[in-house]
């Protein structure tokens, strides 16, 4: 067996990829799904925007570095990631921002509907921005949530917009991003696309899906730093008559004119809101060159290999810790969740011992597997660790039952 | 008048300031109202987040590095600095952004009533706003634009609230902050100040003046860095009930408990929206260590005394050249705009000559006094230079006049 892992390791063409990336010593990092490591680049581009663009340049450097397109570069450079053409992608504000954006876009090409629809086991913050987007309209504009299996019973012809997470954040189950639009688009529906657990994950193809809008986040599988500007998509088709009520200046055809009324940009500039976070996009900028000459479909392959290797070494734990990701490898992401009645006493007792994974309520391990940093031996060391921390009951301790700020 | 300018360096107890900036040479830098200086502590601040905060601490840092309750500490180091008691203001996504949820916050606390009032010069995002949530909310909504003069008469009994900047982005005009409110509330409207030009310029008290919001902006005399996060300021009397359509998971009371309803937090965090920019927010927090033990009814003072020196050196340049802005201390913020037919090709020389200033459309000149990093030889200087190129028709080159990007 440790002679396979070798073997693995040994003929992954991934496996230079790792160097790319800055990892503490001792730590095997199962949390990139939550916050994506640091890669190499990222300090000296920050010590430079810091020190020499805004430090020396000053104001300047608007022009100099060209901060004002950084939000178009960078989302051009997302684009390629996930199956969109240039020019339809920008960096701004943080992922429920751009939900937000997406859906009152979406409602405004809609007009004569009220209904938005989404899965009742998505990310709060999608389904939580909806419900303030509808109750901002007011006018009879509801949020109706089902299961993911009741989906196509529920975009009925009264909807106006789906909205859905492609990867589940909890189970990791992944749903059918063509089959789930053209069913969206066969009801006279648009659908907005949140890719935070797929941007960077996976091969994801927007233009293919036909996919309307979609949101992502900067931070996960993008590794862009904690708190990293998300991304906002808008279709070719789309991008001429879209608007958006978040109309900041930064969205204006032209904002240095500082005219009095408010002209959308054209484009996919006018998602655009306030002045963009230069260091913080900066350091997603840099995160990204990691992904240069990278094939997402190895990714995905390798993260189904290291699921394999993971959920095979771990199924002796069952019936105490089970399986909830989807077995099959096209019904998910790269992340592997399992259950266990006190997962959260059980991911501190593995954090302590240098396993960091994370926990979601009420008793989900959750565990992403990402193949550019992780090898084939850190995922089955980290198997054989959590068997021992089953094994020996290490997680029944008062330290690692009390319960953080975050979670 | 040289001996002058000395004795007021070496008398001013504002001097020792400077050493807490990193300036580059040959540049006397007046644009600290459009992108602050680069306060001493950031680099290793960033260096900081970026390698061990990040890089190390992983998502371990939520908790070990305090990262969820970032915006609140930060906030509370700038309510020092705006007149507001702790836990009152949060640091959260623009300035823009802000405006969107103060004025639809208000608009909900003013059920019956429909206008929304604005001053026709003020910043154009936060007009451009008002439309958006006009639109948006398009059940009669409007935004009404008058001149600063017509304040008074257009705060009728319809007015829901009234959005205005203290300090103009333009002219630095200042409003009285005090009277407004007063206005406004005896209307029954409640009002939003925007303090982009404020905070960290000049002595502001909320409390005092009865403001019912705020919002501002981190990049400028805040010296946040480029894009900073904006913060945004709610009144004790409104927290309890305040209610913004940005319902994102981290203005949600219990976040991590991943609840299917929105349930918004007690108090500011309600203010919140997505996932902070943790990198950008601890430049600002560093930045704030700047204003450790400052005075800023000193800052105040010593930008009056900068105010007059420059417009006093420049008065012999009229009429080519004239003052825009209000020579009342008490009416004007901390910069002085000055007019010339050809300000961009002028600005241009000026900056060529190391006179960092800005232009803004049509025909103004602004120069930013910021007396912490600023001397009286640096604007006397400066005053000197543009005497020199207006003197030589310096700026009369096309290399001059060719629009950059941002202005």
């Amino acid at each position: 067996m440790l002679s396979d892992i070798a073997a693995l390791d040994r003929d992954d063409p991934l496996a230079p990829f790792r160097a790319r990336f800055d990892l503490p010593p001792g730590v095997i990092y199962l949390d990139g799904n939550s916050l994506g490591a640091l890669p190499r680049g990222v300090k000296a581009r920050m010590a430079d925007v810091v020190a020499t663009q805004w430090g020396e340049g000053l104001i300047r450097s608007w022009n100099t570095h060209d901060w004002i397109d950084l939000p178009t570069r960078v989302g051009d450079r997302i684009a390629r990631l996930i199956g969109a053409p240039p020019g339809t992608v920008t960096v701004a504000d943080s992922t429920s921002i751009n939900v937000f954006k997406a859906l009152a876009a979406a409602l405004r090409l809609r007009p004569g509907r009220k209904v938005i629809v989404s899965e009742v086991g998505n990310f709060p913050t999608d389904t939580y921005i909806a419900e303030g987007v509808a109750e901002m309209l007011g006018q009879g504009h509801q949020l109706r949530l089902v299961s993911a299996d009741a989906l196509s019973s529920a975009i009925t012809g009264d909807v106006a917009v789906v909205l859905l997470t492609e990867v589940n954040y909890r189970t990791g189950a992944r749903l059918d991003m063509r089959a789930v639009t053209a069913a969206a688009h066969s009801a006279g529906a648009l659908i907005v696309w949140d890719l935070a657990h797929s941007a960077g994950a996976l091969p994801v193809n927007l233009s293919e899906a036909g996919a309307d809008f979609a949101v992502g986040c900067g931070y996960k599988y993008l590794n862009g730093g904690p708190g990293a500007p998300a991304f906002i998509y808008v279709a070719p088709k789309h991008l001429s008559k879209v608007r958006q009520p978040l109309t900041g200046w930064l969205g204006h055809a032209v904002p240095f004119s500082f005219a009095p009324d408010y002209v959308p940009a054209p484009g996919i500039a006018a998602m655009r809101v306030g002045t963009p976070p230069i260091l913080s996009m900066s350091a997603l900028d840099a995160a990204l060159d990691a992904f240069e000459g990278v094939d997402l479909a190895l990714v995905k392959r390798k993260a189904d290999q290291l699921f394999e290797l993971f959920t095979t070494a771990i199924a002796p734990l069952a019936p105490e810790v089970t399986v909830l990701t989807p077995t099959d490898p096209e019904r998910r992401g790269t992340q592997a969740s399992l259950r266990h009645a006190d997962a959260y006493a059980v991911m501190q007792a593995l954090i302590a011992r240098g396993v960091i994974g994370d926990f979601r309520e009420p008793d989900i391990l959750r565990f992403g597997l990402t193949p550019l940093y992780l090898s084939f031996a850190d995922v089955a060391r980290a198997a054989e660790i959590l068997g021992e921390v089953i094994a020996t009951r290490a997680w029944d301790q008062p330290k690692f039952k009390a319960r953080a700020k975050v979670v």
